[in-house]
């Protein structure tokens, strides 16, 4: 296992990247053109087929494996009245996702994925990240661990997910801490709270902003500062992801905020990235774009739970069905343009 | 089997159309309001789930049998050098379809729909409708009864697509005489036509309406004057799904153009219809608004075959299977807000 022993360690981890593979790339190309259509008209679906090619190094990607991998965390923000749902709500969903009654179960089944859901310390939340630090150091690099150790070697495809009760709010200081702006431009209205709510999600931020200050230069740093456990192990997998050449789909706002401090540490840190939707919260579109990420969807969804991505999944599967199944012009005898 | 042996017949089935189901509406809408999730947080998916029973009339709607009709037809506008492949292409790619080597054999099997082909005399031409009406009335007719006919009673969704090289010229002009102005505003470049191909689509579209002239007024009078068979078993495929109360996605740009005079002929003439996706040829999102369907998907497909709609049944087997599978509240003992 890769060393994350470290701040630094982690550091250094985020440096070493591998490419994706030209050859299959390349090759998963040339098979698009022969395929029997009009070049071009399946449009993203080719695209799509060609991405997963090069990441995994085949003219004939495979997606017999899908992982959805859900992170909860409870949120010391909390204590500010940033969410229209009581804490308790983040254990109460993790024991629904365990009896499989929550919409990330349905949707990982009808997507042909397996779902694994980590709880970090829900019963212990985060510091108040207005007042101090969120994490230490030792709990931050514990999550970041655990998200790197969900990461199946042998899967196809990463979808990440998550659950926390306050964790639009987290999010949201995060997203300014690295792309910068007030909280007001960065927060949502999350599960639903209303205008006072939504001024208070916007003061804790700014709170955070200027209480964390400069060390939020650093993006590793801000992440343990004003994020929370289960926004490390998102990026703590989309390393894993990363440094696997495994593909990976993010889903709303949380989770992109999560791990777009991998692309501040690498510029080819999000390569393998796929945006899975755009959500209805408010600022998801613009860090999307921060992030140069093109979501797939636009459904009008904000559950959180990874169900954007998991919807997402079957577009995915349809790109590679046709990518894999399709004759070629040669094979089925059509006449070209 | 509802009377379409005339002109007549068929408007008069038009405006014999039966209303949705409200208490499956009604019930739908509470269940979802019930679910662990905040209320509205799963979007567009929610809206499917209570616009699915209510066509279906059951609180939980079922996708277990979905049908795609994909109707393939050939054209004499082609002479006008609209298409950039050969009119050959259509028996070609239609016996692709038999072979299974097309994107729509691959796509129905991921979305676990059953794909039915009908070929409509497609060895002999409709007219060429720059210079006389497409059809006469016995063939339109034909063509209705048998895109009727293929819309099996007991399916829960019905997705309809084309074949047919020359058809987006087609669709361009049955659209113009739908919704005004001029071929310019309503042709695109279908397979992949050149700027000169694209006049010439536009040119063909013009004199095609200046031809026809106030004959073009009556909706099913321009489907058969300048539609084509394929255009005209899409509509009674629509016609037959609207009085059974089956819901009908929609795909590109021909698909959108053939049962559009349904709108026309009654003001909920598509109330039970979805657009699967908006599709790459120039106008289809005109098209769309036009008809005030609001499209599932925006993936930068151009291909007809009935993909785009294919690719859109996981959305709806998304929204189902939340809406059927998840626990209220009550039953998982999650807190409300």
């Amino acid at each position: 296992m890769t060393d994350l022993s470290s701040m630094e360690a982690i550091r250094s981890a985020c440096r070493d990247l591998p490419e994706g593979d030209r050859d299959g790339t390349r090759a998963a190309a040339e098979r698009q053109n022969m395929l029997t259509k009009p070049p071009g008209s399946l449009g993203r679906l080719e695209d799509l087929a060609v991405f997963l090619a090069g990441w995994q190094g085949r003219e004939r990607p495979a997606l017999d494996r899908v992982d959805i991998l859900v992170f909860a965390g409870a949120h010391g923000v909390v204590a500010r009245g940033v969410s229209a749902y009581p804490a308790e709500v983040t254990a109460q969903m993790v024991a629904n996702f365990a009896a499989g009654g929550a919409a990330i179960n349905q949707l990982a089944r009808v997507a042909g994925a397996r779902l694994s859901v980590t709880a970090l310390d829900i019963d212990t939340p985060t510091g108040d990240f207005t007042r101090g630090p969120a994490m230490t150091e030792a709990e931050f690099l514990n999550a970041v661990r655990k998200g790197y150790q969900a990461v199946p070697e042998d899967t196809h495809l990463v979808c990440l997910g998550e659950m926390g009760i306050g964790n639009t709010t987290t999010a949201a200081a995060v997203a300014a801490a690295l792309f910068g702006g007030e909280g007001a431009e960065w927060v949502g209205r999350g599960t639903g709270v209303d205008d006072t709510g939504l001024k208070r999600k916007a003061e804790a931020v700014d709170a955070a902003l200027a209480l964390h200050g400069a060390a939020l230069a650093d993006p590793l740093s801000a992440l343990r500062l004003i994020g929370g456990r289960e926004l490390a192990a998102m990026f703590g997998a989309a390393l894993a992801a990363r440094r696997n050449r495994i593909p990976v789909l993010v889903d709303g706002f949380v989770s992109t905020a999560a791990i777009a401090p991998l692309a501040r540490l690498h510029p080819q840190g999000l390569s393998h990235a796929l945006a899975g939707h755009v959500s209805a919260e408010a600022a998801h579109g613009e860090l999307l774009a921060a992030l140069g990420l093109d979501p797939l969807l636009d459904l009008n969804m904000r559950l959180g739970e990874g169900s954007g991505a998991a919807v997402a999944i079957s577009i995915l599967r349809a790109a590679v069905a046709c990518h894999n199944g399709m004759a070629t012009f040669a094979e089925a005898g059509v006449s070209g343009a």
